[in-house]
C-alpha cells in the first residue's frame, strides 16, 4: 500500500503548486489567505489525484489534466468551508475552521472565490493547449457535481430529526453530497485524457463506487475501530445523532421498543458511552453493520471490475490498489 | 424612453422562462423555492437584457445567447443573496431577504446552487447548437467576473470604517463589486453573437462605462433627488455611513474641521436629518456632487462613442438609449 500513499503524495505536490500559482493573484490579501487556508492545512488531495491517475490510465497527457484536477480540490474545499458554516463546525483538518479564524462573511466569500477559481482554472487549460471540447466536457462535469453537492447538503439538512428516511433517499442524498464529486473527478480525468464515451462512463462508475465505499467505511470504522486508531471515542457519530447507512438500515429493520430506544439514543444530545454501546448492539442485532460492510466490499469489487476496461498500466494498478486502500485504512 | 422599458420587459420574459425551466429540476423543493425566490420577486433583469441586446446588435443569433444571458442574472442573484447574509440586510426587492424567509444555511446553499446553475446553463447552450469556442469564451468571461465580485466584496468589507480610502482604490473596488458583471454581460453578448475581438473588447468597455455611471447615479440620486421619487429619506446612504465616490472625493478635498465633521457624521449610527444635510453641504462645498455627476455624464458619453463600432440597427439604438436611461431615471 505504500505505493498508493507515495503516488498520492507526489500528485498532491503538483496540485498544490498549481493551486498556489492560480490563487496567488487573489486580492485583498485577507481573502487570499482565507481561500488558501485549508489547502495549506493539508488534505489527502484524493479527488485531484484521482483525476490525474485516471488521465494517465486512459493513455492521456497528465499535464493537460492538472488544472482540472486542481479545480476538483478547490470545489471540495469550497464545500467544506460552506458546510462548516452551515453545520457550525468549529474544527477542520485539526485546525479551527475558516469562519472561526476569520468570520462568517469572510468564510462565505472565501468559498465563493474558490468556486469561481475552480471554473477559471479548468478554462485556463484551454489556453495551455488542452483540447477545447474536452475542456467544455470537464466544465459540464464539474458544474453537474456542484449542483448535486448543493442538493445533497440541502437534503441532508432536511433529514435532520427525521428518522423515517428510506435507504434509497439516504443513498441518493449521500451520493449527491459526497460521491458525486469523486465520480466527477474520475470522469473528468478520463475526459481530459481523451478517453472514449464508454471509458468516460466507466470511470464515473469507478469514482461513484469507491466514493460510496469510502463513505460507508468512514461510518463503519466509527463503530468497529478502537479509540486509539480512530483518535476519537467509538460511536461518536451515534452520540451526535448522525444519519448513516447503519442507522437507516437498523431503523428500517427494528420494530417496537428496539426502534423506539434507538431513536431515543440518536435524539439524545447527552448520550453516555453505555447508550452508544447499546445502539451498537442494536445495529448488530438487526445486521446493519454487516450489511454496510458487505455493501462497501461489493462496491470495491465492482469498482475493480469496472477497471477491466482499461489497458494494463502502472496507473491502472494504482486505481486497483486505491479501491482496496479505501477499505484497508484504519482511520 | 418607453421603448427601452418595453424592450427590457420583453427580454425579461424570455430570460425568466429560461431560468424557470432550468431551475425547475432542483430538489429538494425547499432549495428550489429559495433559489427561485428573488427571481420571482422581480428584478430589472438589466444584465441578461444587455447580453441579448448586444448579441443582436453585433449581428448574432439571440437564441444562442439566452442561456448565457440567464447565467448573468443567476450570478447577480447569487451575489445579492450572499451579500445580504454578509451585510445582514433584512430586505431585498421590497421583500424579506432569503436568509430571513428561510435561514442562513439555506440562503448560503441557494446562492451556491444559483452559482452552479449559471455555469451549467452556459454549458448547455453548446448542446443547443451554439459555437463551442464562443461558449468556452463566455464561460471564461463569467468566471473572471465571479472572481472580481468576490474580491470587490472583500475589499468593500475591508474598507469599513476606513475613511482614508483613495479614489483609485474605491473605483477599483466598486468596479469589481458591481461593474465587472455588467461589463462581462455585454462582453458575453458580443462573444455569443460571434463578434470579432475588437467588438468584444468594445462591448466590455460599454458595459464597464454604463455600469460605473449607473453606480454613481444611484449614489447621486440619494443626495439630490426628493423623498417622494426615491421612496426613502434623502441622504440615507450618508446616515448609514456608506462609502460612495462623493464621500471619497469630499474626504480627499476637505481639511481640518470640515473633514473631521464629515467623518463624525459618517461614523455616527444615529445621524439626524440635520447631520445628513450638513454632510451634503460639505459635499457641495468641496464639489464632490458635481464631480460625481460629471464623471457619470462623461461615462455615458464615452459609452455612446464606443457604440460607434457597431453597424446601425434597432438594437444598437436601444444600447444608445439605455446609456441615456442610466442618468434619466429618478429612482
Amino acid at each position: 500500500m505504500s505505493d498508493v500513499t507515495n503516488v498520492l503524495k507526489e500528485y498532491s505536490k503538483i496540485v498544490v503548486k498549481a493551486i498556489e500559482e492560480n490563487l496567488g493573484t487573489i486580492e485583498p490579501q485577507e481573502l487570499q489567505d482565507a481561500s488558501m487556508y485549508l489547502t495549506k492545512a493539508g488534505g489527502k488531495m484524493l479527488r485531484p489525484a484521482l483525476t490525474l491517475i485516471v488521465a494517465d490510465a486512459v493513455g492521456g497527457n497528465k499535464e493537460d489534466a492538472i488544472n482540472t484536477a486542481a479545480a476538483f480540490e478547490l470545489v471540495h474545499t469550497f464545500s467544506l468551508i460552506h458546510d462548516d458554516i452551515m453545520d457550525d463546525d468549529d474544527m477542520r483538518r485539526g485546525k479551527p475552521s475558516v469562519h472561526k479564524v476569520w468570520d462568517e462573511p469572510t468564510a462565505i466569500l472565501a468559498g465563493d472565490t474558490l468556486f469561481s477559481k475552480a471554473f477559471q482554472m479548468i478554462i485556463l487549460s484551454k489556453n495551455n493547449g488542452a483540447n477545447p471540447a474536452n475542456v467544455a466536457d470537464a466544465l459540464a462535469t464539474l458544474a453537474d457535481a456542484c449542483v448535486k453537492i448543493c442538493e445533497g447538503q440541502a437534503s441532508d439538512m432536511g433529514f435532520e430529526g427525521n428518522f423515517d428516511v428510506k435507504e434509497e433517499e439516504y443513498s441518493n442524498m449521500i451520493f449527491k453530497k459526497t460521491g458525486a464529486l469523486i465520480a466527477a473527478a474520475t470522469k473528468a480525468g478520463a475526459i481530459m485524457g481523451g478517453a472514449n464515451q464508454e471509458v468516460v462512463d466507466a470511470m464515473y462508475d469507478y469514482g461513484r463506487l469507491i466514493g460510496q465505499a469510502f463513505q460507508i467505511q468512514d461510518d463503519y470504522l466509527d463503530v468497529v475501530s478502537d479509540e486509539e486508531s480512530l483518535g476519537k471515542p467509538i460511536g461518536s457519530d451515534i452520540a451526535k445523532g448522525k444519519m448513516t447507512l447503519m442507522v437507516v438500515k437498523a431503523l428500517a429493520e427494528a420494530e417496537g421498543s428496539d426502534k423506539e430506544r434507538l431513536v431515543e439514543i440518536l435524539k439524545d444530545s447527552n448520550s453516555t458511552q453505555d447508550d452508544v454501546d447499546e445502539a451498537i448492539d442494536l445495529f448488530n442485532k438487526y445486521g446493519s453493520i454487516e450489511y454496510a460492510h458487505n455493501l462497501a466490499l461489493a462496491n470495491v469489487a465492482e469498482a475493480k471490475e469496472v477497471l477491466e476496461i482499461l489497458d494494463d498500466s502502472e496507473s491502472k494498478q494504482v486505481l486497483v490498489e486505491l479501491a482496496d486502500f479505501v477499505l484497508e485504512r484504519k482511520s
